[in-house]
């Protein structure tokens, strides 16, 4: 399990840094700046360990999440010019992020005996509601309200993993890589083809 | 009790539209109108249990949440050009829900042995934190802090079921009835007559 | 310990009174006044309980917690035109609580066998939280995020005491009112010549 647990931490890093980003570009001070990394990167796992009574939650009970958001802090400080060139780098580092979020969410939820479905939404919610939180706190609507096909991809990709699961003899391990890729690729593709979930058109309001 | 089990049921449905509303007039697309009303529907009971320790908290033990929220929603998107001609009826369900809401909370409040004031206040919490929740993700000043006197009613209907249950001998289903029909009809008066909670004159401030 | 509990009250109070003062200038009704005066002054205590799984959280398990509030918002009522005039008095009040909530926070942190730095972390959260959901609720930037060294004085506070405590024999009762002065004395001396925490000089966002 060391390598979901490295990417685990890599993940933590890569929300850590776009929260951080966010926070630069509101102007905050550097405890401001502190605080959104912090809750972007933990926030998602923290809901989830609250809502299924999952004590001690994850960064009380496990110092690295802190250190990692620390030195995500340090870095952006110390290289947020170049940050901006890397944006590429960022954007996969997040989507990596949010791919292994979604399987140890969903997995938490497994072991601790939830409903499927109900498994599959503590995957998503580890992996968008940090950002969401960081949103909030910044005063802004929750992008993943606007844009993006975000959350819908950590359902595709948590609900794949429990197909596989299901369905046929792949091992835990290699499940959870493939469904990671699946919720992955997803964002990928839709970023890159500017793929948006329907909006409704809305006639109804249109006339106030 | 399967009757209040289904009004809990038709408020859930009540608030869920009532989200999807909001965020459809947000333009938000289906995703975020799926979130927006899941915790419009499902805040409420949500907070007070994870205050008051209650596990597992409402939609992660009981699923027919889920699908009456996921319903809503669908109902919401096939309908939505009928259901602005239809805002009474959503009203009545809406503060139908409230009425629901306000004494579901207030009983598991008094199952969980809790002190009689605070009962009354997770009352309250079950029958408006979500739509504060629906308010703060949409970026709005919560409504129940400017309008309506929303707040206010659930913890007269709540003080109501208390009143009856310690003074007399009515039976708790007629009392839930009863307490319940006082919320609504405080609330259907209030909003028929433009009723408002006062506002202090604010001589402080104006001056700025 | 009835002299900090004394000041916990007092504390209380202040926060209460900043909370309905905010929502006052925000035109909220009586209500909400009463629901954000409530939220800043036992948001944080909330928070740091939830997050640790300390039942029942502050408020519920102790009603006098309520009856201060309460009675915080029917002076802000009565003397809202004087308040104005009292900003000294607030300002300092506010601050007691500040260092008595911090050390409340880590103290109850240390109790349940966290680490030191989740501890001090909880100090803070006890102290500022309140703060945040009260800009949140009333729709803007939490303070906290943008001006004020207010946080960081609650850490600074705190990590005094876990020192004072680590090296010395002073008693526990003189170290918890020495590092709430530490939490008091930045803060003020902060205030009074317009220290501010560092931004970063943000060369990467102001093209845009």
């Amino acid at each position: 399990m060391n390598i979901i647990y490295a990417i685990d931490i890599l993940g933590t890093f890569a929300f850590a840094i776009s929260g951080a980003l966010v926070a630069l570009d509101k102007k905050l001070d550097v405890f401001g700046v502190i605080i959104i990394a912090f809750v972007t990167a933990v926030g998602g796992g923290m809901l989830r360990d609250i809502l299924i009574d999952a004590h001690p939650i994850n960064w009380i009970g496990d110092l690295n999440y802190l250190y990692t958001i620390f030195m995500a802090v340090v870095v952006t400080f110390l290289f947020k010019s170049k940050i901006s060139h890397l944006s590429k780098t960022m954007f996969l580092f997040d989507t990596v992020g949010l791919g292994v979020f979604t399987l140890l969410g969903l997995k938490k939820g497994i072991s601790y005996n939830l409903q499927p479905i109900i498994a599959l939404i503590m995957g998503m919610i580890s992996a968008v509601f940090g950002g969401v939180l960081r949103d909030v706190l910044t005063n802004k609507i929750p992008l993943i309200f606007e844009k993006e096909i975000y959350a819908s991809a950590c359902l595709v990709g948590g609900f794949t993993y429990m197909l596989i699961n299901k369905l046929t003899e792949v091992p835990e391990n290699i499940n959870f890589i493939i469904a990671s890729a699946v919720v992955i690729i997803i964002r990928v593709v839709a970023v890159k083809f500017h793929l948006e979930l329907p909006k409704i058109k809305n006639d109804v309001f249109t006339k106030k």
